[in-house]
This record gives C-alpha cells, structure tokens and sequence, in this order.
C-alpha cells in the first residue's frame, strides 16, 4: 500500500516543465507539448519537435524543455493524433510508413504544429525551426522540402530517402543532417541521393556523420547494443545537440 | 619612388602577432611561424597548423593568429624545409606529390613540428593537436594513423584518400573532417574508403560536408569560381572554424 502511494504520489510530480497543449489539423484533434523559457524579455525563436515513429513520448518531452533552457519556446508535435499512440513497433512501423508513404498528409500535420507554434505568446513568428527524431528527421526534411516558413530544419537519424514524387525545387530552409555513421536503416546509396537532391534543390546544407553511431543514437531508451540497429551513443547525442547550438546561432 | 618606398615601410609592419621559429628534422632545417596568446595564465593547450601544398604561407599564419586569440599556442609547420617555396601549382604538385608519395617522411616532419611546439614554454605538452589545409589536411590525419601523442586531428578540405601500405591500427586521437561535399578533388569513392578506414581502425571520428563548398573552402585567396575545383566559400569556412571550436572544447 505505502509504496503504491508513493508511486502515485511520484507520478503526479511535474517531472516536466512545459504542458500539454492540444490543437488541431481540421477535424483531427493533436495533443501537443509545449516547453517556454522561464525568464524570456520580447519574442524568441520557436522549435518544432517532431517525434520518432512511436509519437510523442517523454523523449520529446525532455528535447522541448532542454530547447527551452536555450531560450527557445519549443512544441514537441502530435502527428499521429490525440489518442493515437502505437502499442508496439509493428504499429509504429504501420503508422509511420502511412505518413511517409503520403507526404502531404505528413506535411499538413507539420503545418499545423508550426501554426500552433507561431499563435503562442512570446514567439517570434520569423525566427522558427523545426526539428525531428527518426520518422521526424524524415518530417523536419519535408518541412524544408515543402517551403514551409522556418529558417532550418535539423535531422537527427532521420531516413533520408528522396520522395518518389520529388522534384528539384528551391529550398530556402537551411539544413543540418546528424546522422549515424553506422547507421543500418540510412544505407551510404540513401546519404548519396539525398545530397543529390540538396544539390539539384540548391539547397544550403550541412552534413555531418558521427563515428560509430546507429538510429537513435541520441535516445538514451535505446539501450547500447548497436548489433540491434537502434543504440544510444553519448559522444554523437552530445555532439549533435551542440552543432544543433551552433546552427540556430547562425540561423535565429 | 614615393610608392616604392611606401609599400617599403608597409612590408615592414608587423601584419601578424607571432614571430619566425626554427626547428629541424634531422639536418634539415625547418622555417615555421609560432603565435602565441597575448596573456595567458598557465600552461595551454598547442596546435600545429599544416600548410597547403604552396607551403608555409600568411594564410597558415593568419590561422596560427586565430589560434592563438582562442588561447592556443599555434606553430604553423614547415613540412618542406627552410627556403623550399613552390614558385607555382606545378612545383607545388611535385612537392606535394612527394610527401604523400612518402608518408614515413611526411610523418617525421609532423612529428619535427609537434615537438618544437612541445618544446615551447606555456605550452601543455599533454593536450596537442594537429589541424591541416589541403595538403595538409591529409597530414593531419597522417598524424593520427601514425599514432602521434596528440588528442585529436581536424582536417579542413584535406584529401582522404587511404594510404596504398594502410593497415587497419587503433586511432586514438579522435578526429574531425570538414569537406566541401562539392569538392572535385576529394570524390565520393575516397569518403567512402576513409569512413571504412576509420571504421576498420575504430576511430572516434566526425565527417563533416558542407553544402556548396569546393576544395580550399577556408582560402580567400582561392577566389569564387567554384567551377575551378578550388574556391573561398564562406559559410563553409565560418563554419567549420566553429566545428573545430567545439572539437577543441572537447578534446582539450
């Protein structure tokens, strides 16, 4: 009984330091999470987070407040829905394939995330960015890919394939690609014809590969087996988050 | 003759910070270029900066200045020896052409610079590294391969090519590539073969490419003709001073 209360009694700490903030894409209620800094004077820039394929879990949670101790007011994205949250990898993997297999729906939801993100007080509506793990590296490029209004977009061990009904366009985003150098689901020949892609879309980017990393290299969650695919790799968690500092320096 | 001896007494200005040092390898004396920060407390970490294939020029010296504003002692290396300056690209690619022919002596005068910096009082003998253009680049990452004392190696726009006797061998300086992915000299087979190098050796390394960039992306001199193979671009060239302000931080 005691240690029942005490586990409740934990449970209901705020363990994090933003809330929740619900909006919508049309009919589709989104159950977002919105992290502000503590002590902001005027406007500061706003990150959109967009979440691995398992949506929006305390990683993303903890990535918004972490932006938040930046100075930055941050909303960690519902793509999927309110309410709609895989049980297990086989859903993750149905529901993510969904939205890459049809990337205006992707791209809507995006929208919607920076739209939510622009209407909260203290945002400054120019200086925006959006940001994504895994399936939301994939996002944060099709955020670039599709002109929405942020000055960059960064992927940490996102998929970077090329979308089949891509066509060289100006991007005006800048980009920054943190990938795994080990990483098994991004092969070298989808890191080629992505750069390709950057080239023929002109596109002002940066590349950078971290030695002995795979996916999900900044998700502690991920254990440290690498021979699965999926591990955490503190050297590249830690280098990617501070050449993430470096670039919204040079973009905000 | 009001003109002549004007640029007379402009030559004569002290343009940089450092001063002329001469070391040796053996009976070959060596002219390189040391600078030092103005007020320093203790001992502090040191960097050699290698030269491109003109050899020792104000470029390395402008460097080995910035250096030493971060609180470094740099000593901009003379690989080819004291009076050996290519008069032209074609001198240049022979001279050049000899030290990558010749790793064992190339590695030699990295070592000759490394320890005439050690040598240096203020200097941390403990907490080195060595960063190259170019030319140089490559012997930055020579400089690891051989296992020199030094914690970590930045090659800037360096060729990556695999020497022809390499063997896989530990690595322990860890090491940080900042490339023009649109670098004609440096193709994408040659990337491909380093990260498989580094991979073999288990390197702690990070690749770095940045968009638009071409070979000498750090060298106002090198013009803006990309078309050229070899060019100034400027947002490669600030940021991958900031990428090595972050490596340093770490290593150091």
């Amino acid at each position: 009984m005691r240690s029942a209360a005490l586990a409740l009694s934990l449970a209901a700490l705020p363990m994090f330091g933003g809330q929740p903030l619900t909006y919508a894409d049309g009919a589709t209620k989104l159950a977002g999470y919105l992290a502000k800094p503590s002590a902001a004077k005027g406007k500061v820039p706003g990150v959109v987070v967009i979440h691995q394929w398992m949506g929006l879990t305390d990683h993303e949670r903890k990535v918004s407040d972490n932006l938040a101790k930046l100075g930055y007011v941050a909303l960690a994205a519902d793509i999927y829905g309110e309410g709609v949250r895989p049980a297990n990898t086989a859903e993750a993997g149905k529901l993510a394939g969904q939205y890459r297999g049809d990337r205006a729906l992707y791209r809507r939801r995006i929208a919607a995330a920076l739209d939510a993100l622009k209407a909260q007080k203290g945002v400054d509506g120019s200086r925006v960015a959006v940001i994504g793990f895994c399936f939301g590296g994939t996002g944060a490029l099709e955020a670039a890919r599709a002109g929405l209004p942020v000055k960059g977009v960064v992927s940490f061990h996102g998929g970077l394939d090329v979308p089949a009904d891509f066509k060289p366009g100006p991007i005006s985003a800048k980009v920054l690609v943190c990938h795994g150098a080990d990483d098994p689901f991004v092969p070298a020949k989808d890191v080629a014809a992505f750069q390709d892609e950057m080239r023929a879309s002109k596109a002002d980017y940066v590349f950078v590969a971290y030695a002995g990393a795979v996916h999900a290299f900044t998700q502690k969650e991920a254990g440290s087996d690498n021979s699965k695919g999926a591990a955490y790799n503190e050297a590249a968690h830690r280098r990617s988050w501070q050449h993430m500092k470096d670039f919204f320096q040079e973009i905000f």
